[in-house]
């Protein structure tokens, strides 16, 4: 019986660098740290970080990629839960919101990478996209399965209601809601509270 | 019986101010035309455009406002026409579409002056929205009253409307809308139908 030390996987040394990288961006700001910081508090050179990073921007995809997807994860466990199709919508915009506000509130450089990225990586930003509308789709599926809902085309309507609450999870409306037009956190809670019972009245009258 | 030759009131003067730098900004672009091409424009001096406007920012912020007035007074005579509230608010949704997109197309230099007054005069952008309120929440009472839509808060509707209907009127998102989602004019016609059939379908059934 032979013993290996098997090398890290191209994987793993992925996810440590972004790990590495995450922290820096997240104590130096995204600007000011150079892969040559990300490398020595590595141990690697920087020649290395290359080899699995093509560039900082690469790396900053790759940590958004892990950001989206940990908010996807969260709206998709609501999504396949129990309970109304209605209580689930309410849920899933409410999670959204308080995901996108922490992010703006207590993790501006975060805030930033993401609003990056929506410019230069925009294939990410379009992957989670596809996953929301996938998890409003089966809620609104449901509902309409279980006649909560008027029958009809589930995939538009989800399309709808996210086109119709984009406002309460894009980045920049977010900032400018709160900025320019002076909401606070629980304003918009309510506004979305009541946009969302607005959608969820016509999807159970029908709109055809 | 004296003959007087009355100098042009000073309302008159910021018009014609205002009318000149808007054909420079035009043509020209806003960065590239200075306070003294358009007092030369005008036969002025710099000094004397200075006594009207106190620079070419706030000359940007008159034209912005006049461009909004010219939208806002096309939709409130579509929100005091005759017709159901349900065409109303379709054919208001239709004309900020296309006013927004014909700025965006075929006014390029115009739609970057708005966004640029986006950040810096909220005051024009704050009243334009004060009478885009004004006016869907007279559709919508008008709808309430003449038993077309469920009893209700009308102005509270109106404000919900607005935010969910943002994506189709928002400078910043009907160009990210365009760019990077690559939907087609007649694609985000057609989305805000939809998302307007929604929300009257809402209105209609009521949403307490």
């Amino acid at each position: 019986m032979s013993i290996t030390t098997a090398a890290p996987s191209a994987e793993a040394t992925r996810a440590r660098i972004a790990d590495v990288a995450e922290q820096l961006f997240r104590t130096m700001g995204y600007q000011k740290t150079a892969v040559a910081d990300i490398a020595r508090e590595l141990g690697m050179s920087p020649a290395n970080v290359y080899r699995f990073f093509a560039s900082k921007s690469a790396i900053n995809e790759a940590i958004t990629a892990r950001l989206l997807d940990s908010v996807a994860v969260k709206l998709e466990r609501i999504a396949e839960a129990d309970g109304s199709a209605e209580a689930r919508l309410h849920a899933i915009g409410q999670e959204l919101l308080s995901s996108s506000m922490s992010l703006f509130f207590h993790e501006k450089r975060m805030h930033d990478m993401v609003s990056a990225a929506m410019g230069e990586h925009w294939g990410v930003i379009h992957t989670y996209i596809g996953r929301f509308i996938t998890l409003l789709t089966r809620v609104i599926a449901d509902g309409m399965a279980a006649g909560e809902f008027a029958p009809g085309d589930a995939a538009a309507g989800a399309q709808v209601v996210k086109a119709c609450t984009m406002i309460w999870h894009h980045p920049a409306m977010l900032a400018e809601c709160m900025q320019n037009m002076e909401r606070t956190p629980s304003e918009m809670s309510g506004d979305l509270t009541q946009a969302m019972a607005l959608l969820v009245a016509g999807l159970k009258r029908g709109s055809r």
